[in-house]
């Protein structure tokens, strides 16, 4: 086995004898070892049953985490356990739980319930619904996460785009002010469904599906949601009583500008004023990480201020709406109110899952993003089974969609929260509120909640990312503007649709048009490089090398017949132009071809004919497994006969001049 | 430059010197030259505007075969003339038009004019359209093809399938016995839309859509289509006058069972005598193709004769229905008839979108075909311009759907045909035919054209090749499955429909859970392979090489986190298992990453950031151009900090493990 291995210039140097001055002048032959070079045999991967086969594919596409490696080699005992903990994980950390976990955890648990409180209020006003729903819905379904997500930072409660979604595709069918209890009916009913969706994606091991909702996607439908949501506060915070029941950027301004005498100073004045304090303290939080609690505090601070300002001046301020009467009260249950015939059936299922899907994207993204910050994993089917069961349960008790929420888990994650135990203090301090503290919200005013959502959403508008994507990726750039425009203009599931329809897209184009590249050899060396970026790399006498970088399949097999044709005539005519050695041999590196399947075969086939009507001999370099499997199982290879299969294009180099020299 | 390369072992065998079991046993230090190994940079590709990259992308999608390039340098009267030959192909090979030339196409024009009589009407019957429509569209679209096709063997007219989705689609809607003019205009219409369909796509350079029919699906699509065709046969062939218009196999079956009363004996029999005799010539020229001529007379000698049976026998055969009384005359014009407004336009622009693109299918394909076979080539999108064109002038000529048919176009190249003068001997007969022998079919039986039409559609049904599928290809054996069970148990369109989906679904489960493989060396080389593979690849103590076999992208940029963290624990234990020498460097070799986006960018950077953390260093190994340069722009590359990027897996580790010894 020769160790030394030779060149290029010195393998074709040695074997081809024509005359020619390209050769002579910019190939430098290697003088010293003069060698043999050993031709390496491309293997089949091992023998698999058909069985074994789909066997194989089903975990990779299934249970690619191997999620059970744990158990392997298990007592049956230890097995039960793991399994308890792996469904509830809350014993897994529970017997390691301390008083110190238990005092960072109170903390963070009464910093997010601040939070939680007016948020839970504005984000029901969001979806239209009772004020008093956003109260429910950070009460059960927080407790239900603390027993059964893995995560221990995030915290759940309702979300500002889930909220807005389910508000939109409702209210298109049926109008909440008119009909209030069929609208809760179906919010119920909606996030019945998106729990079942959730659980059903998680159990079946479908979560992937939520990877396709790509970053530019969410960047650019979170944007123009923001917007939409910013517009829809104008009612509040101008005090309009008329306003437009549409999303539509356009309805929605048109509806502020004809409503003008509705709008009411007292209502503007103080809107204003809370808005530019919960901004300010927004601000001060960014630039002081270390000051996150201003931010986190201010909004509970800005609706007692706001609430006591209209008590005292109750008397002056009529023009200003307030919450009015809330029910004391733990949730009450709402099994009974779900819906599961009827008319408006389809559009609770379609909004349940379009919102369980978003809720899901936002919950597990965050519950990574802090994973990943102190090092620990999250399965995402794992996750979305919590927060599925979370959603069911919660449609039973008067909740409407809840999810890991990114504005809490920071807050959560900055005030130190280290278990789940956090979500366990909110939720009581959210009881203590629904048990005592509900007349307080009496006077609290309607601006207030307007301004709140305003500054929570304004957040979500991330154009330094959408710069990134113009500098680095101008298709993801593009996908962005999409989602954005598609939720201004369209509505938000179209928007969304046509963004993920682009992203696909994008997947498809790399697959129908693929890159093909002229490989050059880098002198001195087995590396074979594309000739356009490597200046050093040289063209091959008599061998014209090509890469196809993609799968070769029925979406291409066409294109890349007409490609090949095209590089070996260009390749002739520059081949004419500068009077260098006619090609002789056409190597295909196929080690970025990672599949192939019958139409690519028969390509394949096809290139071999229509260059060998040519003269040409097709070789074929370095297969990877499944194409080597098929051009086998297809009998391509018989078809090609011998020596038309290597395993480095250096080989293949080295034995065809070799073979040219015995030929000649 | 040192040329002689030292092998893996060398490398890390003269650097490592901790102890180690393993790398005394299993890894040979090769003596001789000892070295050092030049290392390559990782070049950008040449630096592109934006302009400039958004130009290249354009043309390659649409462009990819720079069809203008005949026409550079040109002066500008070639570049007219060239033009002129360019969508006028007559133009090309008319001024070598010779008599010899001309003999061949009149001996295949007759022999093709045979069968396309017989064919004409029968198709016609399949679209629920009277037979003289058959024969109008055997008049008009040859004549326009010989002057705009490129093909030089393509017999145009009416196709199985073709008629068969327009058949089945338009009667969804409008019954075909009840308003036969608005039928009739419905199917004008959607021929018009077809045509405009088809020269869009060629125009706007579309034409790689109809490569979303892949082969499977196309095989399964229509030897469902053949069943339904040949099950529908069965009113002719019984001679049942109440017949189920639904196309379902179950509805068919159930209608034929029902319908027993009406069975004609003399019908069943004539019919069956036919279809023997028809299918007896058909594989006479199967067995020896030189008889090709045998099976392309049986159509026209079957109509002679049982026309002449019916004729004699006519006092007794009242049972067997007839063609009747069809219009002497040219075809007469129809653009009055089409349709564009009111309530049926929709179906006829979704049937026209539908059968236009299965007609390019099969016109195309038919065309490449026989152009591979005599070497010449065939411009895709050209040929939807020329194909589309005929469809236009067809829809107001009483035309239906053509192309170019794979029947007729195989007796045309079997009989001899040269240039596209054959079409115009056909058309030429064709109008004989109308002005002339009309009266002759009024005695016609219908059982006849069944019979034809079974023997025709027969021949569609291609068990072998999916028989080749499962053994190559179990999914394209599932595609094929999926189109010929929906066909037959759903609908033509939703057959068609899922297959595509299917076919879709496959690249993105490509890219969804791409292949990641360890990688070995392989001893004495600088090679380096999936060591599930290459029995003798060996892995490097120290490194762990993983190739990525995939764009890394939104859809599997979570899954490549997890996988890969997977593949690094699975390694620890194996390390552990064995008593191996530690993991200190991670290797990306990512050759096969052909794409990459800011999902993706951001999972490199993940993974970096993971490994880090348990104090393993990544290396990332030859990023091809397009990953290269978005590695740069988003300054990934500098996060990784310097000597983190090589050209080559053994350069990496050369180098690597020099770095080491310095560290130790």
């Amino acid at each position: 086995m020769a160790s030394t291995r030779p060149s290029v210039e010195e393998m074709v140097g040695g074997s081809s004898n024509k005359v020619d001055t390209v050769h002579e002048t910019s190939i430098r032959v290697n003088t010293g070892s003069s060698s043999t070079m050993e031709i390496h045999k491309v293997c089949l991967p091992p023998n698999k049953t058909t069985f074994q086969s789909i066997k194989h594919n089903f975990s990779e596409i299934f249970f690619p985490d191997d999620p059970l490696h744990k158990f392997k080699n298990q007592k049956p005992f230890t097995k039960f356990l793991l399994g308890l903990q792996y469904f509830f994980p809350i014993f897994q950390w529970g017997s390691d739980y301390s008083l110190k976990l238990l005092k960072s955890d109170v903390i963070s648990g009464l910093t997010i319930a601040s939070l939680a409180i007016p948020q839970g209020i504005s984000y029901a006003k969001l979806a239209n619904l009772p004020p008093i729903i956003g109260l429910y819905s950070s009460f059960v379904p927080p407790l239900l996460y603390a027993i059964l997500g893995s995560s221990r930072h995030l915290g759940v409660g309702p979300v500002s785009i889930a909220s807005l979604v389910m508000g939109s595709m409702l209210r298109e069918v049926v109008s909440p002010t008119a009909e209030p209890i069929l609208y809760l009916k179906l919010a119920f009913t909606a996030t019945f469904f998106a729990g079942v969706f959730q659980t059903s994606l998680g159990l079946l091991r479908l979560g992937f599906i939520i990877d396709f909702l790509s970053k530019p996607t969410l960047i650019g439908f979170t944007a123009g949601a923001a917007v939409i949501v910013s517009l829809q506060q104008l009612k509040g915070m101008l005090g309009i009583v008329h306003f437009t029941p549409k999303m539509q950027i356009v309805n929605v301004l048109s509806s502020v500008i004809s409503t003008e005498k509705e709008w009411s100073w007292q209502t503007v004045v103080m809107g204003m004023s809370f808005l530019i304090f919960l901004l300010a303290t927004r601000h001060i939080s960014i630039k002081k990480p270390k000051l996150f609690w201003i931010s986190a505090a201010a909004p509970l601070t800005s609706v007692i201020l706001s609430t006591i300002l209209v008590y005292v001046f109750r008397a002056h301020t009529s023009a200003i709406s307030t919450i009015g009467h809330l029910p004391k009260g733990l949730n009450p249950p709402s099994a009974n109110m779900l819906y599961f015939s009827g008319t408006h059936l389809a559009i609770a299922i379609k909004t349940g899952i379009v919102t369980g899907i978003l809720s899901l994207t936002e919950g597990i993204a965050v519950g990574r993003t802090f994973a990943s910050l102190r090092n620990y994993q999250i399965d995402g089917n794992k996750e979305m089974i919590a927060i599925g069961v979370m959603n069911m349960a919660g449609s039973c008790t008067s909740c409407y969609v809840t999810t890991g929420s990114f504005s809490r888990s920071a807050v959560n994650f900055n005030a130190g929260a280290q278990t789940a135990v956090s979500n366990i203090v909110m939720a009581a301090t959210v009881l203590i509120t629904l048990l005592f503290l509900m007349p307080l919200f009496y006077y609290t005013p309607n601006v207030i909640l307007a301004a709140i959502i305003i500054t929570a959403v304004i957040g979500l508008i991330n154009y330094q990312e959408a710069i990134k994507f113009w500098k680095v990726d101008k298709y993801d750039f593009m996908t962005c503007l999409v989602a954005f425009f598609g939720v201004l203009f369209l509505s938000v599931q179209m928007g969304l649709a046509i963004a993920v329809g682009v992203s696909v897209l994008k997947i498809l184009m790399n697959v129908t048009r693929p890159t093909t590249v002229v490989l050059g050899n880098i002198p001195g060396t087995q590396i074979f490089q594309n000739v356009g970026r490597y200046g050093d790399a040289t063209r091959v006498p008599s061998f014209f090398i090509l890469a196809i970088e993609s799968p070769i399949c029925f979406a291409n097999s066409t294109y890349l017949q007409e490609r090949i044709l095209r590089w070996v005539r260009e390749e002739e005519e520059r081949i004419v132009a500068n009077k260098e050695q006619d090609m002789k041999t056409i190597i295909l590196d196929l080690t970025a071809v990672t599949a192939i399947d019958t139409n690519g075969l028969e390509a394949i086939v096809e290139i071999r004919k229509m260059l060998e009507k040519r003269s040409y001999k097709l070789v074929l370099v370095n297969p990877v497994g499944q194409v080597m499997e098929k051009l086998e199982s297809s009998r391509t290879l018989e078809l090609f006969g011998e020596k038309s299969l290597y395993l480095t294009v250096g080989e293949a180099i080295a034995d065809m001049s070799k073979r040219f020299k015995i030929e000649i």
